[in-house]
């Protein structure tokens, strides 16, 4: 019926039904739904970079699988693959026999998911991108750095006897860790080796990961200057787009710091984005 | 005279005349401008999308109207137009003779503000956008939505009988409640019926709106991602830019979630793009 | 050695070694690096401008300059050009004979201290911009301002009798203090003096700039809407991204208005931009 009988809706009206929400606090809900975690890291770091996030997914009740991969940690080979890369957390998974589980990826690990999820989809519950790369099909991480990082990286991979990247201190201060002190700073780059430099520069066929229909999350942080904000760059909206339906959850953190300054924080938002 | 003849501005200098603000708690401020508020609610919503906002701004002493319109809330008849339901929202003002009031929309809500605002433009104080379209002269909102989501919906849309669209609960809980916990998102999900099609797909001529001189604010949320934020899309700045000079207020929170979980945040943030 | 040899990276595990950060409050540090700052005033504004920054970056423990220049303050003559002001603030930073500070430009004062650290380079540890143009080579500030912004300048301009331009009081409470209250606003706006018009619209010679390698940061704030933010405008990342590498610290205020209600907040979050 048009024109449509209005009833008086001033407040207070008779049929108010506002039930106000009992989660005020948000950082420390107490009960959580119990998630399996694969935490993937990026370049630069070791598996050792998610020990407070999973300590704190951990005390939450949460499972927590950090796998380590070839390159990295412990292993003292650099000559190493994207592949390569790949198998080491897809062997880990299948070794384990791990199912239904939220695999995460930060940074340069985003374009690992990528390839894992290619190979294990059916174990997969969802995908967490957390200020991490999302790749065209046939792109390489590099392709989606600023001309003058990339021509930087160039030259240190050239300068290498062994063909990695080091990160030097000014460039990982000022984009890694731009909020913490500079003695986090210092202590967090204690961490940092050189980088394989190949797995950086290979292009990626991703024609299976865009076909596959698993649930996509993605975590950003605000002061997050790894890749510049915008204009063709960046992690939100750039990379997250090409997710197509995603659910966005925004943090204030940047690139690393907050993984030993904000655990529960990083933890918090990381599960946000993964719970149903 | 040049060169200026500097004094030495060397801290602490003797005309120092900073006064700190008394306003250190910025979302329980005792005092308000007294304000009167028309709330137009958005697509898969109905004026009860408004209890938590309108009770925390009530509770500020201001005066507070949730109209509904055709097509929505207790109204059978989905087979609506864009003119009808602006027409319900011009009804309940001049019926009531309001007058002074901010009028306030929220998502689909801006492009009826905007509709309204043509026709009654002596009457508004100010008009506020909460992450809400802002339509040029001749657009549809489907125009402004990814080509993605426009198909998605137009499949919506013609498997429905009644030419409306239903939102799926997993775009729901990505796109429109990605903040929320799974029950709140269940929950607020109970509140969501059909929606009619046709205001969504039709084109509005605005050139009214545009010569209009009403004051402007628009309020964003960092974590509404229900269009994707920039590069083309999105609430700030793709929509608030179209209405020139406006009064911008960022907020963290998502398109629907806060208003169960935080409305007093949500009625501050309107609150402060309303004031003089 | 390929395959990796996966160890069970499973929370926790044996070599765990995360250590949490003493710094849970993140804005009262209690011991800071020792600084100097200069902080340079944008348009609309004289140097008091900085009275509460300057006394929460003295209570730090840090020495503080706030130079004024030609044109501005107490300096009764609006003839003044772009060179002049940086002039003024060179002669100040060389008649003290200051040496290794930050140099610290708000908006306007961008344009300044790009000016400043072409011809004092050796004396500045670090570029700090806080909402400010950072100009192309041969740019003026007009240049990066939006069509209907820059005409309205301009016929302000060509209204005024000395080649001033007045900020109206509704521009400066939407762009301006957009977050204020309304006596805030009022108050705020009782320093507001006409701005000389030239030096917003000169062209200026920056290819010395763009050599320098001075260390650069950027203070970004997710409310200042003084410029409309991103799609080709902006202070980031349309501003900060001219920079090369930078620090990136964002945080959560407007253009004008947290230096009066909460200038420990601005303090900090410049610390953070200018601290090694």
């Amino acid at each position: 019926m048009f024109p449509y009988p209005q009833e008086i809706h001033q407040f207070p009206y008779p049929d108010y039904r506002f039930m106000p929400s009992e989660s005020n606090e948000r950082y420390r809900i107490p009960s959580q739904q119990r998630l399996t975690f694969v935490l993937v890291h990026g370049s630069w770091a070791d598996a050792h970079f998610w020990d407070g996030v999973a300590a704190a997914l951990f005390s939450q009740g949460h499972t927590v699988y950090t796998p380590e991969y070839a390159g990295h940690g412990k292993d003292p080979n650099k000559n190493v693959t994207h592949a390569m890369i790949t198998k080491s957390v897809v062997d880990f998974i299948t070794k384990l026999n791990l199912h239904n589980f939220i695999l995460v990826g930060h940074s340069f690990g985003g374009t690992v998911i990528q390839k894992v999820a290619e190979q294990v989809p059916d174990r997969i519950k969802r995908l967490v991108f957390w200020d991490a790369f999302v790749l065209n099909d046939g792109e390489s991480l590099a392709d989606e750095l600023p001309p003058q990082t990339r021509q930087g990286f160039e030259q240190l991979r050239a300068a290498s006897k062994d063909d990695t990247i080091m990160l030097p201190f000014p460039l990982f201060r000022d984009l890694f860790v731009n909020t913490a002190t500079f003695e986090e700073a210092r202590w967090m780059y204690t961490s940092v080796i050189p980088e394989p430099a190949r797995p950086l520069f290979e292009k990626l066929d991703l024609k299976v990961f865009y076909e596959l229909s698993i649930p996509k999350g993605y975590v950003y942080f605000l002061q997050d200057n790894a890749l510049p904000q915008g204009e063709g760059f960046g992690w939100n909206p750039h990379m997250s787009t090409r997710l197509g339906q995603f659910r966005l959850i925004v943090g204030d953190g940047d690139h690393f710091t907050d993984t030993r300054t904000r655990p529960e924080m990083v933890a918090q938002k990381i599960y946000e984005a993964s719970r149903d």
